[in-house]
């Protein structure tokens, strides 16, 4: 039916304009609606990032596109063609309070893959046992830019921000139950954390997190020379 | 007039029950409230534990009352009559994020001395800046109840909730702006914190956190021997 | 895939911290996540405490685990190998208002039970009923440590704070529809209770309140001689 | 200003559609409007109850109003002309938790009495000391109608509707702090309180309360004989 | 297992002292657990009213048990042996505001015939056709208690309460969405109505309003003649 | 069963009252509900809109009714009988954000085609990309009225608030996820827009958008002369 | 000091865009900063609406402005330099519910005055007294726009938007207590209204109400043939 | 009282750390605190910010600190001892979207000068009239870091978002009324913006975004050459 034509408008300049390349947010769309987009960018020899493509989903994807597909589960993140290449060294560490924030960190760490950086990944480090944190420490102070993600408590956030020079990024998540609030406790405590600097994106947004990431390692690149972690 | 004899109940039997104390809440009561009220204790000879008295309403008591009062402004608590006696040692630390919890804390501290029981004040040692915590821990951890007063993301309580061995309160503060949330944030990460075993008091309840601590005491108190910081 | 290794960080000094086993919340992790943590625990021979653990989730465990796992549905609990061995007198009572609470008050109690502590079980004893809670009264008071398990109005909670001179550690339910909101309001009430020195943990968090419960047997047993309940 | 005339439609038939005499909110209205309102009641001959009248407030009116208001500042109502005449046996009682309850019980109590109904007063039986409940209780119970006046956690109102069998009316107070959230904790409570029947006004309204109540009474009056406490 | 019989105490007493019969809210119980109550209710030859009981949860009930339930699917409500008998005149009258509303309605009206009453049901009169509404005034007017059900913005129960002469008890519900805020808009709605002495009682709470209706019934049985709808 | 025949009036009289047709909010409704009302509508020869009709209710609907009800999935609206005839000028313009908005829209564009009235569709013209929406703004801003259908943000609202001089409707979304809360912020910015003259309808009411346009053109068509879009 | 030049943007092409004269919130605005702007628009010899003005705010103005004000305590408007001039007869009628919303009515009425539109004021006409908004009814349903302003349960807006079949615009108002709070029930009352076509603005918006009248005014004059109230 | 000398824990290393100056935030603490803590900052020979400082507790300063205090009133901020020299370009633009979004405003741009830092200050550009924001566009976009202040709606953060290629860290502010419910609204729309990458701060909270600035800043300064606004 025609009427699907009009029904998006595909960013394409996006990534000249602002550095970060198009992505689709799955959620909330049908799958003829995403099977439609990616005809389109097929369609132009694009490549795009998919996020918050769940499991069923992705397997109701026409033939075609799975195919060109590279779909992970637990990030429920998918590469529409060849990521961008990139520079090895990691300006970047993702650090995740438990095991239940894996997926929102993979999200920011295959959010940053499919725009060319690499990430060290630094997991299970929530602070109610502070040894796990202090042992890692010096694996995260050194990168240019730190992204937190926790849930509950947030607490990670708020020790981090004090330790950490870089620029501090907090993802709260939604783990938890209860007076967690499906994340609105760990979003607060991110957004009041005594630590000063530290910036915040939505719950469970690894996405944003990652394209905050982009937004600084873009400024870093046009500075002059290239950097890695020191 | 006959009506305000029948306005008020005093549980001056609370003490047997509870070993606690009679308080009054002056919050919301008027001061001929709280003057008729502390009438009736003088009639009985007792002793009570005033909270939560502003320094207006202080000034504005009966000057037979305010004479026999031990005022703190910044706790906004009164001792009107002696203080229990008791041991030297302190079981209990009270220990305060910032400087803005200062209150809450010593209201926690003045309920503990008006029921004999001293404690160890350890402040501003919020984990914004972890050295700050760090390098007081030892002279905390040896208490047998450690009562965490903290505001805006209360990341201290979840901190100390893996460190500590001992009985931990946590009393979240309303201190802080905007995400803070009037003491909420606080409030749900602390009952949200991941550290096994912390419970929790309403926001700015030092008074509630210091009776909690009090029914600890008194069975340790009961089991045998008597007992001081490890 | 390597990945995972480095996913988890398990806490197995916490005992030795804390006096507390360490336990796995399984809500919010994949069942091959759960999978993996129980092979590390069993590489190392040590035990685990598995909370929220759905049936659906217990039923798809590799069978390796399951049969090691001692599996409750009611309060969703495993114990992954052997619990301690602890005194047989209950120091602990768990009370609950109404049978909806069973699961949490379940959890409380197993969770004791993993870390060697028996409890006595008191329940179906709301306030709506006064004669229920009043005829049972005897049996909740002589304990250290009364667990009060309640949801909607959690009146309960109050009820005992005035009348149970040990520690009393409420936790409010999900139970209930409308205003009940999840929790919120027994969570509310429990923290606004005008009984003095109750304390409170999140809602439906037995685990936690057994925990807060531990950590007050612990000082007991270390303040001197054995106790039971008066 | 001719535009005042047509400002307010005063329900002088209310009297006789709901048998509840017209009153007057006079929050949120300015000091002329409420002078305008009581010219026009003056002028026929009316009378009027005033609530939510603030001593500032009163103080401001008009002196040809100020001396035929019999007003009481505790519960900020003014009778504007004489109150109805009625029966001396008391069919309601006014039960309430705590000294800050008391403005908002003598609001129902003022409000029963202008309109002919005494009321027995009970307060500060609260549950936190269950004796001082337990022991009025017997002067509770026989009558028609109790209203029950609480705040925080409201718990008052649970305990007594499972013991009161006639009509109990919950009037959640905004006393207390922090999780009591301005009332809403009480008033979350009263609605999800598990004791079958309990019906409930919006916060702090004393006034509603007692309307209820001369609706139950005016029924029991149609259907035959007077009735006292029985 | 033994430890069914101590979880849970029938009131079986409740009807003699609130003059309302025992029910039993299905809602958060298991099966297993229902059909051990039903058990043990069978075993003293009492009956019992079963409330918030699915669908699923009914078929899943043991046959024993489901031979004996008289059961509406539409009110999820089920009456375990006879209900009471009761005069045939209805007193009361239940109004709902639309179709979606009935099932709330409907549990109101299944609770009163159970306790032996009858009511008047007049529904899909919402005022958004104000003629619907008033075309059935006369219907309802003349009932002692008036249950009003609504849901959305319950402006129903304002308009009836400036109507109605008897007691009027409103029930919002959880209907619509968005601002509907799952019954919470048509809640605060019901509280904060202008209409003075309107009573409400929880979301979605049919069976609570007819308990309250069963309570002003019974006063009105108490005081002398029988009554009927004037 | 007889009671069926008075639980709903259908307010066929409304065209001629409001100019709008009647409309079956089918969420909240059993299928056997909308089968009864659809056999009323069919037995008076009247035509009706359904409404948040979902495709599982739709296909469990009688065959006769499916037959007539010309249903589209996306917006979850069906026609029953012919909708109205009207202008084929477009005076009102449909605007969505994104592409998960447009189930929202389609309901409102669906609404005003069972009214006789056409819409220009403009969709995934979301801030993010302003130059999405100024290159379309030549289409939108020469219609009569704009219906503005956005989620999360809602930043298009405001943004076409200080360019369309028409009249501009807000529909805000439940898309999103986090603080986006299903739509309440969205709502929330709305209303607080800065742009003037902005009004607003619930979250995700395509439908209550297009009866406000309806409103607006009726009064157009009864202003005299025949309008389209300039 | 030279800062303050470029600290505000008058919009003074808003009137040519939107229809609409330039107003100033004077709400969060300092004394100075609000005495700046007006000599800005002194220096255009251009005209302004104060909405927010507060008393004190006015009393704290530059002689100089003050002088040229023609401001209403009531309302917190000022007109600065002469209102539009318009056709007399009212075309919008602004209908209140209670005395205490007069305010925000007027604000209202004020604002379509500044933009040359008269008004027909009709206030005190809230449900609970049905006859009062009855008997007043033919007055309201002739005009083109009906601006409805009510707070509490906001009962009023659903009652005219089943009568009322010009464009109805809801305007919720922070009066009340409670429940009510401060405005957010009757928001969400109007929102979740089951009149259809019912649109809204923001608690206590006089002036966006009127805007957005002012939006349809000026669709109906473009229309063609000048309108009346019919 | 030497009591006063534990109290607060000066984080004189903050700058070594994280290269951010260490500040107060007054806000919450009594004069006599504020005082306490410039002695010991005076007695180091140390700077600091204060923040929050409210004009009533500068003017109750002790005169030896308002003597070396420059202080700004409308942000609310003190410089104690000279700020930190830096480089004279702006790297940082703080934009706002109106008049009385200017006191957020400014507590950034002194947080940047008092480290060092210039910044471009771009006001009441908000989006409801998009050509005052379009014609600053060009001053904008080039700065390495923009810092966007909003209230209400918040819509200047989406638009902002998708046009600055830089680091965009918004602001939410506590302007506005009603729906803007204190800031809420506009910072859930910050965190739901569709513009990829915008990072987000407490509500009001200048000095948080421009410590976020400044981490960017120090980074850049770091990875090589000086750089200016391109």
């Amino acid at each position: 039916m025609a009427m699907v034509e009009t029904h998006f408008n595909l960013d394409f300049a996006r990534h000249e304009r602002l550095g970060i390349g198009e992505a689709l947010l799955c959620a909330g769309k049908t799958v003829a609606q995403i099977d439609a987009i990616l005809d389109r960018v097929s369609d132009r020899g694009a490549t795009m990032l998919l996020t918050r493509l769940a499991s069923e989903a992705h397997a109701a994807l026409a033939a075609r596109h799975r195919r060109r597909l590279d779909y992970e589960a637990l990030s429920r993140t998918g590469f529409f063609g060849a990521p961008a290449t990139g520079a090895g060294t990691a300006r970047v560490a993702v650090v995740a309070a438990g095991t239940s924030d894996l997926g929102v960190a993979r999200e920011a760490v295959r959010t940053l893959a499919f725009n060319g950086q690499a990430a060290s990944e630094i997991y299970d480090v929530g602070v109610a046992g502070l040894w796990r944190l202090t042992e890692r420490l010096p694996d995260i102070v050194g990168h240019d830019v730190v992204v937190a993600v926790a849930g509950m408590d947030a607490a990670l956030v708020s020790v981090l921000g004090g330790l950490v020079p870089g620029v501090l990024i907090a993802v709260p998540t939604s783990t938890g139950y209860g007076a967690a609030r499906g994340g609105e406790t760990a979003l607060g405590a991110s957004l009041a954390s005594c630590a000063p600097g530290v910036s915040v994106v939505n719950i469970d947004n690894g996405y944003g997190a990652a394209c905050a990431a982009l937004r600084v390692l873009r400024l870093l690149d046009r500075s002059g020379k290239p950097r890695g972690a020191t």
